[in-house]
């Protein structure tokens, strides 16, 4: 389901270090030994991670772990952009109307831009 | 710190009932009496979950806060998309370098593509 998937993805990018290792597979495949050493953790805390991020299909990796570059699927990014983005509007759209009415209320005071009761008439 | 911001929008999203909670308040405001109706769960367990969201600065209420209705702060969702956005150009780009790399080796064996003689032409 869509809706698990869209979980462990957030839950995946919830931990500072996960989204380190995201930037630098962001830049180029790399073995979990090659992500490790930027980090003061062990290869097998970094496998831990890479795991997690498997799981969410932000990562994949072949069987042959230990040696076997991380690629990033970049396009699991458009799971989580499609459903803010979605929300974002429709915020973005209340406030315009919001901004409408405002607008309107203030033209109640000033004269009126109805064109049917015109006011050149 | 952004960082640890960052990590408690993650971790606040990455629960469907609170993205079901922020999905309602894109509409509009809500009481957290409202906002349990859908959900068969206790205002009580609503009210946690609208912590955590406040926490990840994703939703502002009052202090009277079981009257006072919820608000969305919209504009939290920028601090993911540009982090998403970020990575996710980088790692675009890498494909086109790639792409590009690809085509110049085709380009190499195969004849250059004349402009084809179209309707237009």
């Amino acid at each position: 389901m869509v809706d698990d998937q869209l979980s462990r993805v957030f839950a995946a990018l919830a931990d500072p270090t996960r989204r380190g290792i995201v930037a630098r597979l962001a830049a180029g495949d790399a073995t979990v030994g090659e992500l490790a050493e930027p980090y003061d953790v062990s290869v097998q805390a970094v496998s831990k991670h890479i795991k997690v991020l498997g799981e969410a299909g932000l990562v994949s990796r072949t069987r042959d772990a230990q040696r076997r570059p991380c690629h990033l699927e970049a396009e699991v990014f458009d799971l989580m952009t499609k459903w803010i983005d979605r929300y974002r509007r429709q915020a973005q759209e209340r406030y315009e109307r919001l901004d409408a009415v405002l607008a309107e209320m203030q033209d109640g005071v000033r004269p009126t831009r109805n064109p049917q009761q015109g006011e050149a008439s």
